[in-house]
């Protein structure tokens, strides 16, 4: 494994750099400041297209020309936008056919950003012919470290439902179905006479009298992505033909059901992600873990980037809450802890016009006399320190298996619950573990899961046959494997598993449900283990029988009282466990802490709660991360050289309140 | 009264069949486990347009045939859809002008089910079409014993917006009217500059700025009812021409506010009903009695068919909660009770695909090997002793008058409260009774009412001179006939009857209110009598002058405090009550009790507390259905035979929690 | 300052009379009526368009010829409307582009009112005839005494989205900016690539993927604004032509934040407001006497006139209560109080049909033979005996800044807090004088504040450079002014100031802020003053540091636990206090008396919690209004003669419950 090949040295720091929103006497404040700050790496560019090409074929390049070269000449590197996400007025006016429709037939225009037709090949044409330009400007410019096409892709616009996605869509389906009749096979449009004569009467799910057809809604994510996809290699492979050793980039929102980015990744030389803190959750530090963890997933193992977080406050919430002190630094290095080989930030210099004025930035409104400012300074210095990490690997004894494909069928319409929702599970595993100091890999439903001790399968609604075969061989080769309520339900086209759920994981999880029985509104039920222990439940029951499976946990009240809950099943050499109920987080905790010990995983390093522990490892050394979370001074066994202070570390290391350390050797 | 004439030996018992979606080889299945669970009717091709004419012109009936071969080899006879619920992609793709449209604008197109403008000729043209064909195929068939025509009319395009129905709405209104003047002196046009010079300038009620005329609105859903009631007898008259002695129906919703169906009824040979609890109530039972009962009244109080319920559960809830065991049975009987000749369900197989894949059905995904599949197969033996109740009536000594136009009235734009709904207080009544045993007839506000002891008009917001004097008359002659709040207030232009509320019953009840008063959000009041008696009400109060009539209840607090609440009227040979606020259940409880003993109206059988007797009767023999909602043992007084265990019933007849016993002669 | 020169002696009394809506013999009624009431002044008209123009150029004006000679008869004057309000159904019929259409495109038709394009022609072309028939043909008529254009400018087609509102919001931004690169740099488009190449490459802020840009939407307000006053001016123009004497008004809503009245107060000869309760709210009352004081201030501190408000309930709130036995009264008076040289209600006769029909009326549908017609006669016997009052100024030593464009702007998309609303610091600090009986001067940003002892500035978010500069020199000069949080943080082009916020005010104030710190839904914190006393506030907080003020409260805990939450500053002679906190009633009400005591503002009069108390004043006599809100009896201070009763008041003057008093010479 090796680290981000941008030509750095040691972790990448800086932010989205706009200097078309300041006076050109800005700019040279800017790169002073910058090296204040030890900015190393700055993203350029992302919406500059109207004033690269202000009209159709006319390019105007002299003012990038020449904040390339003040950045180059403050030792700066650049992660070069192709600037095309958000097209300029003039392409909506001339090609109004570029703009995106809504499945109500509104057109969505210009004013705001990201106003194109996905499927578009006037969009396309004219993105591709921008990236051109760039690349053949700027290849070999001293400052040119990476590619950054476009910007989070599909975050607004999602899918198109225009006349021009229409015909792309039908053109989509014939390459997957070949035929009018396995479309109809495959969307089960013998329901509600939907069966389709030929393919050219598919049109997108537009708005309609009733329910969709879940399939035919299911593919058009999947198109959506597919067509997004093809926005970026579009460019990319322009940029590949200029410049075959420069990496190219976009940045993903992990956390975000837009695109399949299991599809996306392989296609990227680097992955790199955005990540925003949910103010109103109380622990949205573990929800960052969970989306740091399955950026390192994407890259497969590998180290990824951190393209955008905030200093502070966000501008898009309800009510939008600063960062405290130091949690700019600590949130920061959770990223690293979890493989990002830096941490970006969107952006330098807070805007003083626009939608995004609000947002936090590296130097705020006030100022760079502010204490905001001088937390970044700090962050840069303290990302010098931790050079040595960058390249390194996360160690991880178990999987958790995410599928935005599953995601898409599990919140489809006319579900047993509308209180399932896909992620929901996911989280609350992750968070368990989290809370034990377990490091966990997100992974595909189709990956190798040989290397694990355990591995988790959350609400995983919709799989392959070969994917569950897969998990099944793991767990007879004596792997551990817990499954939730709602999955291996249907297959790829959203066809149930017939014969008692969950058909795809009956056999291996020893059990067979003749029924759901979600809950009512604000309804919880008790369970109780036979070793006396008792839980709590809400959402979601079913009608289980055991078929070789043990009940752990059953149903002490509510409509199925005195049957099982939560089910553990030796097969062939290892254990296959279900939950089949919402169980609330101490029931969890305690389950997950059982399970654990059953596969034999622990924790990265004794931890007391809310102290985050996560180890990255090189060849030759290991780098102990430790986060303290919470308002009182922590203690962790530890030993080395901390690199945060440069202190040697004898026996334990220790925090203050809010304090990190990361131990070389420890 | 006869029964169904469906040449059925007793009950219906079966449901919807939707071969289509499974593979040949399945059909054969099907029959044998019908023969299994007794089936003996089954609903066969309601979203078949696409498979039976797969492009315009050419049918494909072979499929059909041999289903309808299988059926009538297996005895099962058939309701035969005529297939138009839902037309195939190409009409909407060849016929874009057959698309319905939303007040918006939106086109609604095809996906889903429904997807027709009620108003399109070119849409009937094709179904009239399709009915004809099929009429002239399977005229004679063996298996044939009934039409059914659509399925639940108005269900999802109550309405359509479009051109085509804005010209069919103006030739509507031409026949209504004869002139813009009469038109604009109809809808009150004077106000707001509505005052139109032609009736070429009416449109439907579109997007306005601000709140619209309420008589516009109200004729515009008196039209799309009878625009749907069009598509019916469109289909109908080609059915009867080919065949005029099988009946002919289609699928109420009569819980629905959708369409009229005081006006459609008559042109039915089978009243028949689909009907769905819901999960969040936990008095459903009551609602599906109360629905039962109104299927009942629309059958003018013969025998009527449940046409779809569900053995478990449904999938278009929030949260779809199954039935408990022994439930389908109790539910099914339910209705059998309250005159329903048979139980038929939506479906037969449970889908593997599509929207309604949740959606439970007697084959459930599981499959034969559950309890689900046990319970139809025990509801089928119940039925086919149940033979004899066929065609029986039903006893009721009170009507509850319900008026769908009186609901589209009441609950338009700018009423006095949003919390004022419709049905709201036909329920509460309705309810109150049933808690009593005593059986009520849903009528309409014409009905000839002289058979009845007591007469129930809750919110009957909206009614004709006539219909108000018709209750006049019937109290004048000794009749007893209970008012709630928010009725007789406007004539059938929606406009106020003058001088005081309720316009018209203020003679008849001995009130005047100068205002209405209603209550904030959360805001009650308490109630006392003379005889100190309490209660508490909420929503509604007003400002309410004795005329002749006694105060039952008054306000004790409150904005009108001191004041009459509830007030009876001895008016002529009869009795008038009125009751001008919302009181809560255990009052309006009592207050029933005391109409009830004043008005000599008593209980089908002395029952325990949710326990629910129900007396039908043929020229010589009686049946007490009893149904026990409970969770306890209960026992009520009878003797007889109870048909549902074969057993002789002496003095009682005990039940089991949640049992049903149908004691013959009891 | 002289009365409204409307030829009436003393004050205003009547409603919106719309004799269209009756057949002709209740007219002779009507004047009847309205004589027994004492009503000398109707508004007649103003939805009469379709029936005064039935057709495109063919007037009808015999009807309306018989309405003036009647009310002349009766000795009663008319405000005659333009009838423009609502066009009639010919208009959007012949000329579908001067419908209004939505930010998604859909287009608003005939069927409620206002349905027109505030830039269309077309309609000010046939708007403009009208007028000019009305004018030619009543000019010099008996009864004539105002003009009434239009009505509620705005309450429901606030803006238009059209390609027509398009052409005319170009043409609007020439005007303003001149040029592209001008506007680009007003709306900061260098933020996500929305650099307009042309002028003519903008829209409207219709329907995009995501937040518009917000100084687009803010000058797509000015624009709306200016536009709809541009229908006015077009009206008032053809007027003023034909009878340079008769005063002209159109009928404000005064509350409302669609159109900025201090850009079209000027334009009106008259000022005239409507108003009404909001049923949910606690205090209306108070909000009431805000609206009032902002009629006052559009009027210049002289009277205006309360065109609209309710004899009792509305129709267009979700639970629409009536007025209590003598709150008509009170509620009129209270305007009267605050300038308003009368009291008018919409309407004289309450409809029978639409969608007012039951918006309570002069006359209810119960008729005249009702508690709410008696207190209608004693209104106007009330309103005749308050002559004296007319023309009389009201006393008001504290201002406070209310402005239409900095609500547009703190309300925009991505602002900090959803929970910080524009008005609400307003209302709680009118309200909190309101409890001191400390009346209160609306004023505009750009007001001369040299007259007043105190200055309050809440949630000021936007204003020119120019204005702060005033406000400073205010204070330099010796007044007080008090700031609350998310004031002066823009300029005009929505541009925030930086160097820390809040920019305008910062060296004023004597603060510096670095960050906002919005609390969550729910959240609260503790203040704490040097003086030990506490409080409550929630919603917003700040990361604020003193230069040069000293700190009055300080949080208690929470995020910003010991640091400033409110300060007050000696600045020149002057005092400046800053509020960063939204603090709760009972600390707002303690501050404001410590505020006003540091000020030496006083009350009008001593008076017990509950009783209003406001002083007007003519060169020769003061009235002193004495309202009580309560359900005690009650006693203020004064001396004179109660109006209202005719006796004589010596020492005190008492009040019953809900009872009012007018104190000549008190």
């Amino acid at each position: 494994m090796t680290s981000l090949a941008l030509g750095l040295r040691g972790l990448a720091h800086g932010g989205d750099y706009n200097p078309e929103q300041w006076p050109r006497e800005t700019w040279r404040d800017d790169i002073e400041l910058m090296r204040q700050a030890g900015v190393n790496l700055v993203t350029l560019g992302v919406f500059s297209w109207a004033w690269l090409e202000p009209e159709p074929g006319r390019y105007e390049f002299d003012w990038l020309d020449e904040v390339m070269d003040l950045l180059a000449g403050g030792g700066i590197r650049v992660d070069l936008a192709t600037a095309t996400a958000s097209p300029p007025a003039w392409l909506g006016q001339r090609f109004p056919e570029t703009l995106p429709v809504t499945a109500e037939g509104t057109v969505l225009g210009h004013g705001s950003r990201q106003a194109y037709c996905p499927s578009s090949p006037v969009f396309r044409a004219h993105a591709g012919a921008l990236a051109e330009q760039l690349a053949s400007r700027y290849r070999g410019h001293e400052a040119l470290a990476m590619w950054h096409v476009g910007n989070e892709y599909g975050c607004h616009v999602t899918c198109c439902w225009c006349d021009v996605s229409a015909a792309a869509f039908r053109s989509w389906l014939a390459d997957r179905y070949g035929s009018a009749e396995a479309l109809n096979e495959a969307w089960g449009t013998a329901f509600w006479s939907q069966r389709y004569g030929d393919l050219d009467q598919v049109l997108p799910p537009r708005a309609t009298p009733t329910f969709p057809n879940p399939t035919h809604q299911l593919d058009f994510r999947r198109f959506s992505s597919d067509e997004l996809l093809a926005c970026f290699t579009n460019e990319r492979d322009v940029l590949r033909r200029h410049t075959p050793d420069v990496p190219i980039t976009t940045n993903f929102m992990a956390h975000s059901a837009s695109i399949d980015c299991w599809r996306w990744a392989p296609e990227l030389d680097v992955v790199s992600n955005d990540h925003y803190l949910l103010a109103h959750l109380p622990d949205n530090h573990i929800d960052l873990a969970f989306d740091a963890d399955t950026s390192r997933g994407l890259a497969r193992g590998g180290p990824w980037l951190l393209m955008e977080h905030s200093t502070s406050a966000v501008n898009w919430q309800p009510r939008n809450v600063p960062k405290l002190p130091g949690e700019t630094l600590r949130t920061s290095l959770q990223h690293v802890a979890r493989g990002s080989d830096g941490a970006m930030f969107f952006q330098w210099r807070q805007s003083r016009a626009g939608a995004e004025k609000y947002h936090s930035a590296m130097v705020p409104h006030a100022g760079p006399g502010s204490r905001l400012w001088r937390e970044v300074v700090q962050l840069g210095e303290t990302l010098r320190r931790l050079a040595p990490v960058a390249g390194a690997t996360v160690d991880a004894q178990v999987a958790l298996v995410l599928s935005w494909q599953a995601g898409w069928a599990c919140e489809g319409p006319t579900q047993p619950s509308d209180d399932v929702t896909y992620r929901d599970r996911a989280h609350a595993l992750h968070a368990a573990l989290f809370r034990q100091g377990i490091t966990v890999d997100v992974v595909p439903p189709d990956a190798d899961l040989s290397g694990y001790r355990l591995v988790l399968v959350p609400t995983l609604y919709l799989l392959t046959d070969a994917e569950a075969a897969s998990m099944a061989a793991y767990v007879d080769a004596g792997g551990h494997l817990l499954v939730t309520y709602f999955s291996g339900i249907v297959d790829e086209h959203d066809h149930v598993r017939l014969g008692g759920y969950p058909g795809a994981f009956r056999d291996l999880l020893g059990v067979r449900v003749e029924e759901f029985h979600p809950l009512l509104a604000g309804q919880s039920v008790r369970l109780r283990g036979d070793d006396g222990r008792t839980g709590e439940a809400d959402v979601w029951t079913e009608d289980l029988h055991l078929a070789g499976a043990d009940a752990v946990l059953s149903y002490a009240d509510g409509p199925r009282a005195g049957t099982p809950a939560v089910t553990r099943h030796a097969a062939g050499d290892g254990v296959a466990w279900y939950v089949a109920t919402r169980t609330d987080r101490e029931t969890t905790d305690h389950l997950l802490r059982q399970v654990c010990d059953d596969a034999g995983v622990s924790a990265a390093a004794a931890a007391p709660p809310g102290v985050e522990v996560v180890r990255r490892r090189t060849a030759d050394d290991t780098y102990l991360f430790v986060l303290n979370h919470t308002h009182e001074a922590a203690s962790v066994p530890a030993d080395g050289i901390d690199l945060v202070t440069g202190r040697e570390v004898t026996g334990s290391v220790d925090l203050v309140p809010g304090g990190v350390a990361v131990v070389q050797g420890g």
